[in-house]
């Protein structure tokens, strides 16, 4: 008897985003799919939860089948579907498709990304999609294809343990991709602008908003890849120890 | 003419918490400090920016010096002090001190390291400060001695560029503290158990709980370095790519 697949979805877009839909459609063509994502959208949520506050979870009907909405983060979905909706860790966890990019340093802010990184905290093979599309309309035929190649990549071979990919599709259609490459993280930046405003009572308010700057030359990045058209692949882990700095800093070693 | 060193303190726990008032009289001792945190607990905001909804920066008098109390969350805190209150990056930004650990994998969740994490993108020397004790009435003093020690380290030597420091500080009398000990990040986990309850209407909402779990028996992570009555620092890096297994996942490169 083959015993079918179990995989959780999720997403930061909230559960109603065209793209998670996009992904659940393909995951479906593996196994069982169960679906836990936020009520509202959580981008740039980074890896936070939710201590201080409850969390409400509610079942909603898609298609005729059980959703739930969760009032957290990406991250608390995660948690909440291993530990009270499925009472076990799915065989994959899949977040996204994520409405525009999650390459280079916009990993670290990406509540897309976080979703798959607390999945492979808890050892579940797991992959964060996103398309270079904001756009209500973004055509995810593309990165259904590649989602399709990469869930069952995964689901066929062994991930390495407590890694997730991240996966970004370029913004131009399927014959223009030019395939699959894996990648490291560009070293990359925003440069922020905060614009300040004044509300009716003449109080100042801001509103975050910033140019990407890539300060990375290699060939080998993400946003290389994606410049040139293709979809990028970074492996990522949650080791954030910068190994090759330990020795620089034992000689601040000392008694206090 | 010897130029005072600028330096930028933000934290998580809010701009009241005791835990920035002990760090902002260490930081006084090396140059002119200014004060930009958020106006209430952000805990566990990870790497969390506000993109959907404005920022609020209100100045505060503590002490009879202008502080900054922020509506967003570290990570905002620290874009805001560099493009909007200092105009220019400090020599040095120093983040907490935290009441609680931040050690592991605690790290990923934080708000006092994201802020740090924040700097260290913007390539300003970064230091996070955490005290393993929760308590409002905890004991800084130790933590103080501590952080004096690390930034004048920070502000004599170089730090290497894009690396920030994850400094915890074991809850024990300064006496029994063994020293300094730089360390790698423990591999541990979060095993959650979500608590259910009832609200007064009869639906169920959850608190997130859970328990710590590591899984690393070495003798050169924070955590050992800690149970050892040691101060772990733990240089960190945003890059995370998981660069030993790009290898691994060459042969996932395909034609879409």
């Amino acid at each position: 008897m083959s015993e079918r697949k179990l995989i959780l979805v999720c997403n930061d877009d909230g559960i109603t985003a065209p793209g998670i839909r996009a992904l659940v459609a393909v995951a479906k063509e593996f196994g069982d799919v169960v679906v836990v994502a936020p009520d509202k959208p959580q981008s740039a949520m980074g890896h936070a939860i939710t201590i201080n506050a409850t969390i409400r979870v509610n079942p909603v009907k898609v298609d005729g089948v059980i959703e739930y909405a969760c009032s957290g983060t990406p991250v608390d979905c995660v948690k909440l579907a291993v530990n009270k909706i499925l009472h076990r860790k799915p065989d994959l966890l899949v977040s996204g498709i994520n409405h525009g990019s999650n390459a280079s340093i916009n990993v670290i802010y990406s509540g897309t990304m976080s979703a798959a990184m607390e999945g492979a905290m808890e050892q579940i093979p797991s992959i964060g999609f996103s398309l270079l599309d904001h756009s209500i309309d973004a055509d995810f035929s593309a990165a259904q294809d590649v989602a399709r190649i990469l869930i069952a990549q995964a689901l066929e071979n062994e991930m390495p343990d407590r890694i997730c990919l991240n996966v970004n599709i370029p913004n131009v259609s399927k014959e223009l991709i030019k395939g699959i490459k894996v990648c490291r993280q560009a070293i990359a930046n925003w440069e922020e602008e905060f614009e300040e405003r004044k509300d009716p009572s003449g109080k100042p308010y801001f509103w975050l908003t910033g140019i990407f700057k890539n300060y990375d030359s290699g060939t080998d990045t993400d946003i290389w890849a994606l410049e040139n058209n293709y979809v990028s692949v970074v492996p990522c882990q949650f080791d954030i120890t910068a190994h090759t700095t330990l020795n620089h800093f034992k000689s601040w070693e000392q008694h206090v």
